[in-house]
C-alpha cells in the first residue's frame, strides 16, 4: 500500500471576505506543501464562510465566489503551489433556478461545492448531494443538490470527495465510494458545535470508514459566525475505524497525516461517478507521526465555544470592545469573564448602575469582579434618572420595575453610542425561555453569550472557570458571592427570582424536556415533574415568543437553541 | 353533465385554536348544507391555522390535531351534517421521522393533509405532495411529502383533492388528475397575500383547469397570522378557464357554485391514485347564480392587507387596544389611521412626546390627527426626562439624538405596561432597510404595520385613504400637512431625512431592485441609478441587518419582506 500524506486545514473564514479567506488558504497550503503533503483540504465553504444563507440567492455573490475560486487557483500556481491539489469549499452559481415559475419567489440558484485547484486552474468540482434542511440549516432552500460523486486519481490512489451532510445519510455519495473502490474519502465540513455532538460525529465517521473500506479524512472549519460556532475537531480515521489523527477544537490548525491508502485498480465506469486524474508529485520524505488531540471536558468545551463565538462576532464585525452592565449577579459576572477570555480584559468595559433597590452586595460584588478581571469599570447610579419618569408617568408594579431596567438600557446604549463598544446582553436561556426579562431593558445588546446557557449551567460554568484559574495559580475571575447568593433582579425590595419562578433546578429540567428534547407535557410529566407546573412553564415559554423574536443572537451550544433552530409562531392559542 | 353544487368556505383560523376553528367549520358547514351544497371545502390547515412552523415537530400538537379532526367529524354528524362531505386542512402525525439518525436534529414527523369528513368519520385523507421551501415557507423542514392523489367519487362525479403548492408545480398530483379523468379538482390553500400575486395565481388556476379538463375549485383561508396575511380570493374556474365564482378578499365568506362537472367513467386502477367512494345526497334544488367578486385596486388591497394583519394580531393575541407615538409625521399618522380601521378609534391610544427640537407643526399635526380620527390622545413632553441623562452622561452627536428616541421608548413602554395596549412601531421599509432608526428607541413595539411598506408607498396609501374618506363624505383621517411636509426625525435642530439619505424616490427605486428583486449592484445601475450611490445603499442595507433581527414583525405585502422571507447573516464582510 502506497503512503499518501494528507493535510487537513481547519481555517476560520469570514462570510463574504473572499480575499481574506483566500489569503489564509494560500498560507496554509504553503504550510501543507512544506510538510510534504500530497493533497490539502479545507472545510465546507472555506472560501466564502458558512452559512451564507440567502446570499446564495444573489447572483452577484455567486459570481464573486466563482471568480474568487479561479483567482485563488492562479494565485496558488504563482506562489509555486500549483502542483499540490487543493480542495476548497465554495458556493457555485448562478445556475438556472431549481424550480421554474413557482409563484414570485426565487428558488435555489446555487450549489454547495468543493473545488479542486491544481495547475492554476479549477481542475474539478463536486456538488453536495444531501442538503440539510432541519435544525439551523436551510440548505434545501438555498442550494440545488448535486448528483455525481467525484473521485480524484492522485498518482495511484483514488480519493473520493464529499461534503458534510453527504456522509450523514445512507445512499448517494457514500454508497458510491465503495462501488468506486476509492482508498480515501475526503469530506469537507462546516459542522457547528453543540454539546455531545462528538458522540454522534466520531462514531459516524468511524462507521463510514469501515463501511466504505476507505480512510476517511474529515475536515471542519472553526470559528464563530453569528449564532453558530464551528469547532474544528478535524480527524482522520483508518479503514478499521481507528482515529489516526485529530485536530484541536476551536483553533485554526493544519493536521498532517500519512495514510496507508489502498492502491487504485484500473478505473471502471460507474454511473454517477466523475473521475479526474491528477499527477502525484514525487517527494522524498520520512514517515511522520500525527497529533491525536484530546477533547476537553464538557464544561471547558462549552466555555470555549462561547468564547469563540463572542470573539469572532466582535472581531469580524470590527468592534473596538464590549460593554456589559454589571449587577454583581452571576449572569453579568460570567459574561464579563467570558468577554475577558474572548477579547482580553483591556477591551471589556463594565458599568454598574445601582438603583435605590440595589443591595450593598450588588455594588461590592461588581467592584470585586472588575478588580479580579481587570476590566474598565465605572459606576452610574440611576435613581436620579428614574425619578423624573416616575413623577411624570405614575408607574407602579411591574411597569415601575421595568422602568428601572429600561433606564439602565438608555445609559448603556448612550455609552455604547459614544464609545463604539458592542453591548453584551446577559439573559440566560432559562430567563429567555419564560420571558423573565424586561424587553428594551436588560435585554438590550447586539450579542448574548448566555443565550443558549440555562441558569444551572451558568453556575456550573462559573465554578469550572474559577477552578481552572485556581489550578493555574490565577485569580478566579468570578466572585464567590456572585455564585452563591440567591438570584434576584433587584427591581423591588427583597425580590428573588424564585418568587416568580420555580427553582432553577426544576425549571431547567422542564425546559430541557420541552425546548431541547421537544417533549410534550405528558412526556415531561413522566420525568417526575408536577403536571400543573409543567403546563404553566410551557404556557410561559409559548407566550414569550414575541420577546425572543426581538432578542440578540448568541452562540448555539445545545441541541435546540432559540432562534433559527426553533421556529415558532408568536400568535398561538392552544386550548381555544 | 350532472350539476354538482360546491361550497368553498374561506375562514380565518387561529394557530392552535382547534376548538374555535372547529366551531367555525361547523357553522359554515351548516350554511353550506342550507345552501344545498354537495361538498364543502375549507382551506389548507383550516383546522389548526397556518403556518404552524415547528409546532409540526411537536408530537403532542399533532396528536391534538388528529383528535380535533376526529372530534369534528363526530360533531358534524351529531349536528345532522354527517351526510355532507367536508374537506378540512390539518396537520397529521406524528409519523416516523423523514430521516432517521441524522445528527441530533429532529426531521419532519408531520404531513400537511386534507381530511374528508363524512358520516361521523374521517373517510379519507390526502397528504400534500409538493412542499414549498422558499420565500416565507419552510414546508420541507416541517412536513413529509405525500405520494398519492385522492379522488373522491361523489355520486357520479370524480373530485380530485390537492393542497396549495401541488398545483404550482408540474408533475405529481396535477398530472394524475388528467389520468384519473376527474371532473373537479378541489384545491385547499393557505396562500399569503402579496402585491400582484393575483397576476400569477389566477392565470395558474385557469391554466390548470384547461390542462386537466377539470373544474378547479380553489379555496384559500383569510386573516393575519404574525407576518402573513391570507387574502381569501377563493375562486372556481371551469374547464374553459373561465372564472365562474369568486369570493372577496380578506373576509370570511362562503362561496356556493353550481358546476357542470363531467360524469365519471368506470374507475380504472392508476398507480398513485387513491379512490374513495361516497354516496351523494339527493337534493331537489334550483340552479343558482354565483358571486364573482371584483378585486379592489392595488392601494386598497395593500391597505386592507395591513388592516387585516394588524387586526388579527391584536385580536388573536387578546390585546385591549394599541398605543402609538404620534410625531405629527406621516409614518405615525398613517399607522394611527390603519389602527383605527383595524380595531376602531376607541381602541387606539396616541401619545405625543415633544422634545426641545420638536417643531410647532409636529405637535399641532398630531393634535389634528387625533381629532380627525377620534382616538385617545395625551401629550407627554420629554425635555425634563432627557435632561438628567445628558447631565449624567455628557452625550453628544448621534448618541444625543438617539437618547431622545430612547427616552420616548421608555415612556411608551411604561404606558403600555400600565394599561396593556400593544405598542405599534412605525418605521417604514425604507428606514428599516438602511437602518435609519434608533434601536430600542423609535423601533420599540410588538407589531409594525409599515414594516413592508416603503416610504413612497406610505405617501401613496395616505393619499388614497384620504381620497376614499372624502369620496364617502367622511373626514380624511390624515392631516394634509403630515403628507406634504419634508420628513424629519427632529432629533436635532432643522434636521431632515434627506440630509442623511438620498431622496426617497431614488432610495426606494434602489431598494426595489436590491431587496425586492434581489438584483446585484450592476443590474441596479442599469436601471439608471448612480453606481456609487447604489453601492452605498447596499452597504447600508447589509450593515443594518443586526437591527432588523431585533425588529418587530409586520405584515408582508411585497414580493420580498424583511424577516423569514429574506434570511441573511449579520456578520458579512464583502470586499475583504
Amino acid at each position: 500500500m502506497p503512503k499518501l500524506r494528507l493535510a487537513l486545514a481547519q481555517t476560520n473564514p469570514t462570510v463574504g471576505a473572499f480575499e481574506k479567506n483566500s489569503a489564509r488558504i494560500v498560507e496554509l497550503t504553503r504550510e501543507a506543501r512544506d510538510a510534504g503533503a500530497d493533497l490539502v483540504g479545507f472545510g465546507e465553504m472555506s472560501l466564502s464562510g458558512y452559512p451564507i444563507e440567502d446570499l446564495a440567492g444573489r447572483p452577484s455573490f455567486l459570481t464573486a465566489s466563482r471568480a474568487a475560486l479561479e483567482r485563488l487557483a492562479v494565485t496558488l500556481a504563482e506562489a509555486g503551489l500549483g502542483d499540490l491539489p487543493v480542495l476548497v469549499g465554495y458556493p457555485d452559481g448562478p445556475f438556472e433556478p431549481r424550480l421554474e415559475g413557482v409563484a414570485n419567489a426565487p428558488t435555489a440558484i446555487a450549489q454547495n461545492c468543493a473545488g479542486v485547484l491544481f495547475g492554476g486552474e479549477v481542475a474539478a468540482r463536486y456538488a453536495k448531494f444531501h442538503l440539510p434542511n432541519y435544525s439551523v440549516f436551510d440548505e434545501y432552500r438555498n442550494f440545488i443538490p448535486g448528483d455525481e460523486l467525484l473521485v480524484l486519481r492522485l498518482g495511484d490512489v483514488d480519493v473520493a470527495v464529499a461534503v458534510c451532510e453527504d456522509i450523514w445519510r445512507d445512499g448517494g455519495p457514500v454508497s458510491r465510494v465503495s462501488s468506486a473502490d476509492a482508498g480515501v474519502l475526503f469530506v469537507l465540513n462546516a459542522s457547528p458545535y453543540e454539546r455531545d455532538k462528538d458522540d454522534l460525529r466520531l462514531p459516524l465517521v468511524r462507521r463510514r470508514a469501515v463501511e466504505t473500506d476507505a480512510v476517511v479524512a474529515y475536515v471542519n472549519i472553526v470559528g464563530g459566525q453569528d449564532d453558530l460556532v464551528f469547532d474544528g475537531d478535524s480527524l482522520v480515521v483508518d479503514t478499521h475505524g481507528e482515529v489516526v489523527a485529530r485536530a484541536p477544537q476551536f483553533l485554526e490548525h493544519l493536521l498532517v497525516v500519512d495514510v496507508d491508502a489502498e492502491a487504485a485498480t484500473p478505473p471502471e465506469f460507474i454511473e454517477g461517478v466523475n473521475r479526474v486524474e491528477l499527477p502525484r508529485r514525487e517527494a522524498a520524505r520520512e514517515a511522520i507521526d500525527s497529533d491525536v488531540a484530546e477533547l476537553a471536558d464538557d464544561r471547558e468545551q462549552v466555555w470555549n465555544a462561547i468564547v469563540t463565538g463572542l470573539r469572532d462576532y466582535v472581531e469580524k464585525n470590527g468592534f473596538p470592545g464590549v460593554l456589559v452592565a454589571l449587577s454583581g449577579g452571576i449572569d453579568s459576572s460570567i459574561v464579563a469573564a467570558l468577554a475577558a477570555d474572548a477579547v482580553g480584559p483591556g477591551r471589556v468595559y463594565g458599568v454598574s448602575m445601582p438603583s435605590r433597590y440595589s443591595s450593598e452586595h450588588s455594588r461590592s460584588d461588581a467592584d470585586d469582579l472588575a478588580e479580579r478581571i481587570g476590566l474598565h469599570y465605572r459606576v452610574q447610579p440611576i435613581a436620579d434618572l428614574v425619578e423624573p419618569f416616575e413623577t411624570a408617568l405614575g408607574l407602579t408594579g411591574l411597569a415601575a420595575e421595568n422602568l428601572q431596567a429600561r433606564v439602565r438600557a438608555v445609559v448603556l446604549m448612550g455609552i455604547s453610542n459614544m464609545e463604539g463598544q458592542l453591548v453584551l446582553t446577559t439573559g440566560n436561556k432559562s430567563e429567555l425561555a419564560v420571558g423573565y426579562s424586561t424587553i428594551y431593558g436588560d435585554s438590550v445588546g447586539g450579542f448574548n453569550p448566555l443565550k443558549d446557557v440555562p441558569k444551572t449551567l451558568v453556575w456550573e460554568l462559573s465554578r469550572w472557570r474559577n477552578e481552572a484559574a485556581a489550578a493555574r495559580g490565577e485569580v478566579p475571575p468570578i466572585p464567590e458571592n456572585s455564585i452563591s447568593k440567591a438570584p434576584s433582579a433587584e427591581l423591588r425590595p427583597g425580590q428573588k427570582d424564585e418568587d416568580s419562578l420555580p427553582s432553577y433546578d426544576v425549571l431547567d429540567g422542564i425546559l430541557e424536556g420541552f425546548v431541547n428534547q421537544r417533549f410534550g407535557p405528558d412526556e415531561i410529566g413522566e420525568l417526575g415533574y408536577d403536571t400543573t407546573l409543567v403546563n404553566e412553564v410551557i404556557a410561559m415559554v409559548d407566550r414569550s415568543e414575541w420577546k425572543r423574536r426581538q432578542s440578540a443572537i448568541g452562540p448555539k451550544v445545545s441541541q435546540t437553541a432559540f432562534g433559527r433552530d426553533r421556529r415558532l409562531p408568536i400568535t398561538y392559542r392552544p386550548g381555544n
